[in-house]
């Protein structure tokens, strides 16, 4: 007879590669018999508490090894924290009572820092209650802001894009500057940490070549320094390419995106941050200025996906299943790099408790001095992330992701409501 | 003794395989003993004006075979329209001073309708001069709008950028839909023709797939009908993705990217269509929305480019070089589409003067009767375009895109001032 069940489930925003990590889990559950089926909420946890459990062994072999090359969460994933069991015991009680019903033993919860929270809090409460879950956090975060591990599986694709994007949209703008466009200024994700516009430095492999400037959140914006920058980029360069992350602030805090834009009633509108410097940059200077957004489209384009960080991603799932297997219980597996000159790396493992609540910002070191792009030792840190192409299956010109039955086991307990 | 020498320029908005063009008129120029050098306008005709002559010569044959593989103009491009020799004849003359003064018989001419129209004005003045030029258009454009070729390189290329992306995003947003965004709208390319958001329809594979509606300019925005189609496609389907073409606009033909906002000096801001959106379905419904502008990223993104598109852009440069050598003039090779199940394609030709200010819009029968979608026609037409892959090599995870010394010929005359 098999053992336990194995819950599953995707938290927070998703990525090119939590599938992998998805396809890591339940290929390694498979393999060992100590282990019954996976069981994946449906939209997270949620899906636990609503009894909405995916019963992924009336997946086909093939669909579950397809995960590995498709985007987002293949069983839905949510916005959802669990306050502490103090303050939301209904909710707690709730899991135990599920997992009971449907004979779970591990909880398997695969997102960044607020879901490694949840799992440790999960960990400690089935402790208390005498029905021991074991626990292990999954790391996942295009935000690169994970503690403890080098790096965070969906970082390197979405890296990936960027650094391709920037390299080639660097190259549109610099065929169109003669005569039009001389700024481009693209959007990426990073409310609090700037590793995602970091990774545009990549692309720049001269010291004229773009990107010209990268705004971090770490870094104050100076709007004169800046605009004098594009000034002086634009002259020697003859055009100005600048990555901008969402969360680009001045010295007190506000956001570069709010721009004083007001709506016909006089509501202010959140502009985003590209098209709040292009109107800067228009003003100062007149220049004629494209601006990208990249928006889901970065954290969702598996097509050019990673292949170093597909591998993490599969290995980490893998891991959980493993540290399960070895009876460990409160801990996440991180991607430990080698102190060699060679990329290589191994999986290590982090206690959930130090894990939860911490988020790692670009170090100062990583950034240049004047503020506006990255140094040697960030593109030593970032290159290897992003090495290697894991191209997915074409049908017709388009990629061939799975799409799942998502088939739910009965369920047995009473309706439960989460708002 | 080799022939005259072929002048060859890229002009207008760039695209993710222009460069194949022209590595297919320099390595068939190079097999030619009937042709001397091919000179590379820099920055398209301003290069000729100026007398800045690109030496194609001095670049690597490994240098002219990555073309085929980099996205945006290796030359430089231009937004410059060369008015009527009676307008201007003062350019009429440099124009041919220059290529008289380079040993110049043959006039490549690479973009979109503009620019054939260029190409066109060239050949009749050159002839009414007494020093007959060969004018040859390419044709370039990723608006698909030129007449007279079933399609234009360049094209194929972004439609396959947006159908991924679109695909892509839309498994994102269907992950988050349960408990955070509901919408995501993407802002594509396209003024006046919607052939690229039309694009974004290949990637439906189920009636209830994304994307869920898509904004045409042939198509007059109605904005009730609109938001109730918003909210309809939320309750049946749990979230919805919009693609919205940038010259999406009112029956009055104002754009719907004109959204009434204003700065704080009170200078109206245009927004771009995708935020536009975004507030009204805020503002309407509540829902929480995502939105992307793909903007330069798509027209860029060699990456993903569709290897149909480039072995027609390729093509098409071939064509140009053969049509000279057989002594035509004042033509374009058009992509002909065979009437055939499979979708097989060959050159064909038209002449200059019928190209020339025409816009190609998309016929009604290839949108929904509603006008939020595509037609079983249109899929027929499209599909095609973006099929296989056209991978560029990659080094340390980045694409090798080549970078040319663009060296230029000596100049021989007296300096000429171009605005």
């Amino acid at each position: 007879m098999s053992g336990k069940n194995v819950f599953y489930a995707q938290s927070g925003g998703v990525t090119a590669v939590i599938n992998a990590s998805a396809c890591g889990v339940i290929e390694a559950v498979q393999q060992n018999r100590q282990f019954g089926k996976v069981l994946a909420g449906k939209n997270g946890i949620i899906g636990a508490l609503r009894e909405e459990l995916i019963d992924t062994s009336k997946e086909s072999k093939k669909s579950i090894a397809g995960l590995r090359h498709t985007p987002a969460g293949a069983f839905g994933s949510c916005r959802y924290k669990l306050k502490s069991a103090a303050e939301a015991r209904a909710e707690y009680d709730r899991l135990i009572a599920v997992f009971k019903a449907h004979n779970i033993g591990y909880f398997f919860y695969n997102g960044g820092g607020d879901s490694q929270d949840t799992a440790n809090k999960v960990a400690e409460f089935s402790q208390s209650v005498g029905y021991p879950i074991t626990c292990i956090g999954i790391p996942k975060t295009v935000d690169n802001d994970l503690p403890f591990t080098d790096c965070s599986p969906g970082f390197g694709s979405v890296a990936k894009y960027v650094a391709v994007s920037t390299r080639e949209a660097g190259l549109d703008v610099a065929s169109m500057a003669a005569s039009s466009t001389k700024i481009f200024v693209l959007e990426v994700m990073g409310r609090h940490a700037g590793w995602i516009a970091a990774a545009a430095g990549l692309a720049k492999d001269d010291p004229l070549a773009p990107p010209h400037i990268i705004l971090f959140p770490e870094i104050a914006f100076d709007k004169q320094a800046f605009l004098k920058r594009v000034a002086q980029t634009v002259k020697k360069v003859g055009y100005c390419v600048i990555v901008a992350s969402e969360g680009a602030q001045y010295a007190d805090g506000s956001f570069v995106a709010d721009a004083g834009l007001k709506d016909a009633f006089g509501h202010t509108q959140l502009g985003g941050v590209a098209p709040s410097l292009v109107d800067m940059i228009k003003l100062e200077h007149g220049f004629k200025c494209h601006w990208s957004v990249a928006d889901y489209l970065q954290r969702a384009a598996r097509h050019i996906a990673s292949a170093t960080d597909v591998e993490q991603a599969y290995a980490v799932g893998q891991a959980a299943v493993e540290f399960a297997a070895a009876g460990k219980n409160a801990v996440m597996p991180t991607i430990v790099r080698a102190k060699t000159k060679k990329y290589t790396w191994s999986i290590g493992e982090v206690a959930l408790s130090k894990v939860a609540n911490i988020e790692k910002k670009m170090p100062r070191g990583f950034i240049t001095r004047d503020g506006f792009g990255i140094t040697p030792r960030a593109v030593d840190y970032l290159a290897p992330l992003i090495r290697g192409e894991d191209y997915p299956p074409y049908v017709n010109g388009l990629p061939a992701y799975v799409r799942l039955k998502n088939q739910l086991v009965p369920k047995k307990l009473p309706r439960f409501i989460v708002d």
